[in-house]
């Protein structure tokens, strides 16, 4: 039997299951890692568990969405952070350090190892030839306390690499080639993985902004081998003995192989408002802009800022634009300081911003009323800059800087003398922000500081045997979690607060949602294709949760956000028919009896129409729960049946 | 007649009135600045007065306030100041090139002229030898337009500086050790000028912390002489050719001397709330922090930033704290970037912050819930941190940085083997991110950029004949002007926006207040001592107008906020009897007749009481205004006096 990377990492770490593709497997996990806008919760969640230590190989708690501080609920959220690390065993970057992919592909990612993250862009880490998958928060919380992670054996994509990109194109524009192909949800169920005689001219970062950027595809996560560029840049970050070679079997099958030529590829944008939206910047040259911004966990390298500062040295940015950056990590600061980078991007003009996620979760920088923003980040949704009318473009660092400079959307190959040059070899490590675990006893003298916006995770009751609920909310294809749960610097800081964030569930969608949720006490939610793409983000399903919300039906799901209606004890249903979709209008009733037998029963699930022009009609309903899926859903999600498995 | 030197530039700049002590003077301004919050109110008033172009020597639009970006709001505000700087004649210091203060000091500041500014430290410029004055951004508008500003002829008080601060001993502890001999009051009315051999062994930027706080005296301004030191900073600037020499005439008389021994200054600290509560740092040693902020208008030289680098160099701030740093100015981050200075505090776990006002004026860092915060900042009043329970002391960035490292406040004396260095000497300068005045022809192409938040400002109507208004609020002493407007990050993009804003005066001491005013059409408000301190914030004044307020009764005005009132329309009145305070509640009301002929006829106004224990009877109150400013309030404010002036 042959395999391929992916298969490799998987089957190492394969413990429950049957190792056969689609088929539910639950894989050992070695790292996790949490940022503090899901961590929070994840962390409330471990608490409630009552495991005093973890037991993962690592497990990092990072601080980089809410950085803004507005008031006082950032920093508490920073304080109970940093004293859950210390009680439960855990490392914590404290704020300022930097971005959580950044700064763990940098100082803790390794090779063939596992890494569940509460962020959906964790797979960056598989730029270093490792399974990093993004996850709810409540998974990474029961894989902390030692349990399984359970996926469904996905499909492997083969994505040959030939050739070298040419002068200005860059790994970004590779991602997003991949993205035009695929499309927002045709990485659903697959892992993508890169081969092929072109990977050895990609540096890890490079690597890691396609990986990173593999999330837009709905993918399961994407992974490139580790080979002696992986050594190398784990050398320059101390870590050469954490390297292992990490590449498919000879004759490994893949399910469908992508052929990518770099030497073809060339510069490349997302336009408004999806990732997937994928035009040449040739095509759209000319265009004015009124804002630029160089960073986030996709592109802020040495490398990405370097080639923007090199673009930009010595001349000014044109008068009418805004250019912000956000360094990745405070290493990558540090160092970009050492060799000039920052000091030739502050001379042209730019605004350097803190090392932390920033405009790429709408934490300021917001652009001007209709405003076109070129960023080299990763989602372009509407409205998740913080203006709900800019027009978001997502591109590389060499555009960025390019088109910074004229005022305009610009080609960067149009930028003569310039190319992207080996900063990484400036590399200075530097960890005096990143608190290691305290030992046991340190730990148990640890209190747990909690500050009054800091309330307990609320959980949801069993399934009941029979449902009826209103169809409080039917939305359209691709609705995003961004549009679930808005982020943003005024709804960040809620994270830690479920009956205070809930406020804000399908704000931008249907104000009124939450007040008429919890008027109804029960409702359903009908859905589109792609229901729920986008973050990782649990309160997307938690809240709705709490809002008393019990079934969502779609004609499909992302993945994530699939798994963590499960978590929270939501039913995730599609329909058998998808004409069906047109017959539930808001306002109608589904009833549903014997429901926790039905589900257990098989894959269908029947319901009866109340109101509306179909009154009285059966409709039938699919689900893909296996035993354990369901054991938990039925439970009322995966703190209700954790805490009754361990008889707590 | 022999002169102070602050006498002598008033003369020099005289233009109406007698120049006796205790009248109302106009002088002629030679320069202007703005910063975003208000200067979004400035332009549109400005341009509301129909003139094409500043007949100032020098009018400088500044961009430091809002540049979190949380919304379209911030953005679209700059761009509105961006097109209408082009549009009038107006230098314009794009977002990112750092804070007015310290900007206009490095760029534009010149020894001997006047600098009126629509921002309460603009007094920073007196560290240069020149009579700068904070006032209300209508006050600015009608300077640009050519006009004098009004002010009365101040009392003079020499400040006589002798000896040599000790080491770590800093001009921060200066001016504390003046705030808690003169308290928050102490400076109405008077300028204070500082003098004597001590004066010489101060850099320029240390001069400026100390005219920078003297605004929280609520002092007309503070001057220093110029004399070399001057002239060796600006001829750094490469602006020596704008030097001249400003001192006292021999034999100058003061109304009144303090002396202050440099030698014996020592590490101050002004505690929670007010910036006068000032204790020696020795006393406050030991005391827990969670969090330091270094920078600031106050505190943002590059010597600043030297020292607090040199007391961090290769060490880690404790861990239990969190260290901001606010660059004042591009030019300042960039030559300590060049000289190691932002890489040592960045190697210390520092998080740089943007070159903007920031957490000053709570935009970010905010502190953690009752979290203490040791701020070189000038103000300390409660929530204005973002964070309601903080506890924020003012101390110099010796004592920040030194308190930083050991997590406690520490005396920075026995921080060993560290002292202030001449870090100027790096200046290097950098006007790239200041455009110049377009000429008049490229102005008239340009067309103001107005975002949908950008409302017109809005006027009064005249005073009429005859008043009868409810008390609808009664406050305290020392009612700030963050009080009566709050700023922050949720409230400051509202500036260019008056109906929105006002649905926010007084929030924290009253939330229905506007609502009430609303309601009530018109209304009175009553308070105590030194009403109106603080910021020179006109929306204190221009948002209760919208609301409806006809008159504000108080024991004692702030002079920025007094005027503030009379520009707006809204009378200005104080007790002849202070007990009258305790007669006048909620509720009762109060009935004025023929207001106009008797605020015309003297200092008198009688109104009868209506309601209350005291019903029926009679009070008299006070005003203090001559004939010029009587025509302004009865006109219904500036901008209707100016335009009927104008006849426009």
């Amino acid at each position: 039997m042959t395999y391929t990377a992916a298969e490799k990492i998987l089957k190492a770490h394969h413990r429950e299951g049957d190792f056969l593709k689609g088929k539910e497997i639950g894989i050992t996990i070695d790292q996790t890692l949490t940022q503090d806008a899901t961590g929070t919760m994840v962390y409330l969640q471990y608490e409630a568990m009552n495991i005093p230590r973890v037991k993962t190989e690592l497990s990092v708690s990072y601080v980089d969405h809410n950085t803004l501080q507005n008031d006082y609920r950032n920093m508490d959220d920073h304080r109970f952070l940093q004293s859950a690390a210390a009680k439960f065993g855990i490392y914590f970057s404290r704020p300022g350090n930097g971005i959580c992919h950044q700064v763990h592909l940098e100082r803790f990612g390794r090779p063939g190892k596992t890494l569940l993250g509460s962020d959906s862009h964790t797979p960056t880490g598989g730029g270093l030839g490792m399974i990093a998958i993004g996850a709810g928060g409540l998974d990474v919380a029961v894989a902390m306390a030692g349990a399984p992670f359970y996926l469904t054996y996905p499909k492997i994509i083969g994505v040959k690499l030939t050739g070298k990109l040419g002068r200005m194109c860059s790994a970004k524009d590779v991602i997003l080639t991949v993205l035009k192909l695929e499309t927002v949800k045709g990485g659903v169920g697959k892992i993508y993985e890169y081969f092929g005689p072109g990977v050895k001219s990609l540096t890890v970062p490079e690597r890691a902004t396609i990986t990173n950027m593999g999330a837009e595809l709905g993918a399961t996560t994407s992974l490139f081998p580790s080979d002696e560029v992986t050594k190398a840049f784990l050398e320059l970050q101390g870590r050469g003995n954490q390297w292992e070679e990490v590449k498919a079997d000879e004759g490994a099958v893949y399910d469908k192989i992508i052929e990518i030529d770099l030497s073809k590829v060339e510069p490349m944008a997302a336009c408004p408002h999806m990732p997937d939206i994928v035009v040449p910047v040739s095509e759209l040259a000319g265009k004015p802009l009124q804002q630029v911004a160089i960073g986030s966990c996709t592109n802020s390298s040495l490398d990405d800022l370097g080639v923007a500062a090199d673009i930009l040295a010595g001349k000014t940015i044109a008068q009418g634009v805004s250019l912000g950056i956000s360094p990745g990590s405070k290493q990558t600061l540090s160092a970009a300081m050492k060799n000039g980078i920052i000091e030739k991007l502050v001379d042209a003009g730019a605004r350097i911003l803190e090392s932390a996620c920033g405009p790429c979760i709408g934490m300021g920088f917001a652009p001007s009323s209709g405003g076109v923003s070129l960023r080299t980040f990763n989602r372009n949704f509407k409205g998740r800059s913080g203006t709900a009318d800019a027009q978001v473009y997502l591109v590389s660092p060499e555009t960025a800087a390019a088109s910074a400079l004229m005022g305009a959307i610009t080609d960067p190959r149009d930028i003569k003398g310039v190319e992207r040059k080996d900063y990484l070899a400036y590399t200075e490590i530097k960890d005096n922000m990143i608190i290691p675990p305290f030992d046991e006893k340190e730990a148990a003298k640890v209190e747990i500081v909690r500050g009054p916006n800091i309330k307990p995770c609320p959980t949801a009751k069993a399934v009941a045997d029979n449902l009826t609920a209103n169809v409080l909310l039917k939305t359209e294809d691709n609705i995003t979690t961004d549009h679930i749960m808005p982020a943003g610097s005024k709804i960040l800081p809620l994270r830690s607060n479920i009956p205070e964030i809930s406020k804000h569930v399908f704000e931008a969608v249907d104000p009124d949602f939450p007040q008429k949720a919890l008027a109804a006490g029960e409702g359903i939610i009908i859905g589109g294709e792609n229901y729920g793409q986008g973050s990782s983000r649990e309160h997307a399903a938690l809240a709705p949760m709490y809002l008393g919300i019990k079934a969502v039906i779609v004609k499909s799901f992302a993945r994530i956000h699939k798994a963590n209606l499960i978590n929270f004890g939501i039913l995730p249903l599609t329909f058998s028919d998808p004409a069906d979709y047109d017959k539930l209008e808001e306002g109608v009733s589904l009833s549903f009896g014997n429901l926790p037998d039905q589900l257990k029963a098989g894959r269908e699930v029947t319901a009866t129409l109340v109101g509306g022009s179909g009154d009285g009609t059966s409709m039938v309903f699919l689900h893909d729960m296996e035993e354990r899926l369901l054991s938990v859903v039925l439970a009322g999600g995966l703190l209700n049946f954790t805490r009754q498995s361990s008889g707590q």
